[in-house]
């Protein structure tokens, strides 16, 4: 069965999504996010998915600059809805693991079984100003990331699932033999344990990770049990998930324990004409200087003294950055892009894929990938919302249903009975 | 007018409130959170307040080491209700404030402008030992605590009230004149801004302390919206209540901008004695080792070699922990108390104010102290919910209303404005 998330990004995922008649301008709306989540419920989607940064990032993407902190969004949200699973990021490297870990059972717990933490080290070193301190090199913020995971997992098995007795007649509240500190002592962290907070719903809640450096692949295949991927084609997207399915196995675990999800970023419209005319409408919103600031950002590299007509320059790469630099420099010499073709492609979906097309053209697509082992699914990016969210969900999603890979309606009441993974 | 908190303490705020008949016995049930919170605001409370700590406290107070995370738990709350102000814990001795900062924020936008921080330095040693680190001495808690705090605000202030202005035409999305860094350089903490969420409904969220010391009081009046108290009676509530709005006035504020709520357990029957018979029968329920486990920790010493039925011993006081202890020794010395009555006092509401008595008595006397300037109001902690909860909103709020010192439908939408203070 097809995966398919929601990935929110502010007021869309295309750079000047807010610009397009009659979309959602800001991202500090409660309704609009109410609205926005209920609608991937109604379409079945197994979950949203909330990215994180933690520095106003006003030059790269505006209206992610001014929005919620995600866990209190999420524990709101989980309210109006009863099915979807909800995701959020929080760092490894700017949080303390015993928060981390208490913040996500306690959303389990209101969710009812529906939480994922998506570990993050943060890319951004923006965002240690914020936190006084200096960002952390790559590899250490990976060593550190691999030790903080251990903690959150171990703080969740801290209580067994019938620790807590509330047993009025005896008085016994709590049954301390099965209640067990973690002893954690690290590199890192020194943590007593237990948890705070129970057992929650799912055990576990699900872990989520986008890392693609060679640090980031090997934490995701040790420890997620959901990975997001940039991928700009079909071979890059199969050939991504056979090595991470190989790298999972690699540590002992069955490949359909991780569940493999490209982003894409789909612009949905009647016909394919229409579809790209809308992506052009976009675009057209774009300015030029917040589309080098993006491109920047997302290549590592400050790109304002190019040409914008001339070709993609050849980059020294440091390739602890994001992944989304060697992926889109990849296809751009591929595809012999101008600095200009490179940043119309950042703007819309921030290096994700573009899936450009009517509701056939993008299911069709979508269940290709899907059937070939490209994808067992997709973190969807509407570029503004509602219409490209609901463009999707009324055109493609019952294409899906109809061709048999995508659910009808929710089998279980977990995110991870959703998501077909074992216990937590 | 007089105002109300509801202070949320686990299932209830007697140690063994979960064992009476029909009590809610745990207190990671959200629809059981919901329900109390949605009577609350029946009752036209301001607000309710989450106390919290940051390990799991099994031995003095059970239902209180197995429950939600305040945050997440007030964003859902929040859906349900529409006027209550949603009031939580974080510490400052275990968080740091940009991330503190940017949750009240979006608590804030998330609940109309209903957001409240109560800012404590986390008296309990046990929590370090989650956090990898040695608790700090109580003087550098409190030093912390002001620069905490400070940079707290001042991240609040960062963005002007119009400084998103998602101009469609333009294409402007913030105006950068408008949004302007902390850039805070201090003893604990180096904080760049500005925080990544526009200014929230309140501007500024509504500050709540508690701290009873001489540094904790200072902080308070420098600093808090609502100054929560731990008295036992009338005379000691005078008197506390008049230094408060003394020192307030010593940082060049109004007595006005904060408000004094002493903490109360009250106990309501439909006639005085059946409220002392529903005390009695609570603290039937309360183990002996329960109780002295609570008392050593609220007095900070070991109690269990002392002779319950003895005097209560001339204790070396550390007068930095909490004020608990200096309010219930001052107490046991006057009424010549034994151990036993003591760990009673402090089983019933931990060291806080218990009123017990027909909804006649309790309303009257909280007229009193309202009157005679005690208090500005209180936070009301039910010893078992629901019914510890209805029996005080059915019985005591409307002699409050028909006395015209409560309200009987909110002013405003924010807290502040129900709270009658200025604008944040």
């Amino acid at each position: 069965m097809m995966h398919l998330g929601l990935f929110l990004l502010g007021t869309g995922s295309h750079v000047a999504g807010w610009r397009y008649p009659g979309a959602i301008d800001r991202f500090t709306d409660i309704e609009a996010v109410r609205k926005t989540c209920q609608l991937a419920e109604a379409g079945k989607f197994d979950f949203i998915f909330m990215g994180d940064n933690l520095h106003a990032d006003v030059t790269t993407h505006p209206s992610y600059a001014a929005r919620f902190e995600p866990m209190t969004m999420l524990a709101n949200v989980a309210a109006v809805t009863s099915h979807i699973g909800l995701g959020a990021t929080m760092s490894t490297t700017y949080s303390d693991p015993f928060t981390v870990a208490r913040m996500f059972a306690s959303l389990d717990f209101i969710s009812g079984g529906r939480a994922a933490w998506n570990a993050v080290t943060t890319a951004s070193p923006a965002a240690s100003a914020n936190f006084g301190t200096t960002h952390p090199a790559h590899s250490s913020r990976y060593e550190r990331a691999e030790e903080f995971i251990d903690v959150v997992t171990g703080l969740w098995d801290c209580w067994e699932k019938d620790a807590l007795v509330a047993d009025r007649k005896s008085g016994i509240y709590i049954d301390e033999a099965k209640l067990h500190p973690l002893k954690h002592k690290g590199k890192f962290f020194d943590v007593e344990g237990p948890l705070n907070i129970p057992r929650s719903p799912q055990g576990r809640p699900v872990i989520t990770q986008a890392g693609g450096s060679a640090p980031g692949r090997k934490l995701a295949a040790r420890t997620a049990d959901v990975v997001f991927s940039v991928v700009q084609d079909i071979d890059e997207a199969r050939s991504a998930y056979t090595t991470v399915k190989q790298e999972v196995a690699e540590f002992g675990r069955s490949p359909d324990d991780v569940t493999f999800l490209p982003g894409v970023m789909p612009v949905v419209g009647r016909t394919d004409r229409e579809a790209f005319e809308i992506l052009s409408e976009l675009q057209g919103y774009v300015g030029e200087k917040d589309a080098l600031g993006l491109l920047s950002d997302r290549l590592g590299t400050d790109m304002s003294a190019y040409d914008l007509d001339g070709p993609v320059p050849d980059l020294q790469q440091a390739d602890t950055y994001h992944s989304f630099s060697s992926v889109m420099l990849a296809k751009a010499k591929r595809e012999n892009m101008t600095l200009r073709d490179l940043y119309n492609l950042v703007a819309s979906a921030r290096g994700h894929w573009v899936l450009c097309g009517s509701a056939e053209t993008v299911a069709t697509t979508l269940i290709e990938w899907f059937e070939t082992r490209a994808a067992d699914g997709f973190n969807i990016m509407p570029p503004y919302l509602y219409g490209g969210l609901t463009s999707f969900i009324e055109g493609v999603v019952p294409r899906l249903q109809e061709h048999g890979v995508f659910r009808s309606d929710y089998a279980g009441t977990t995110l991870r009975e959703n998501l077909g993974l074992h216990e937590g």
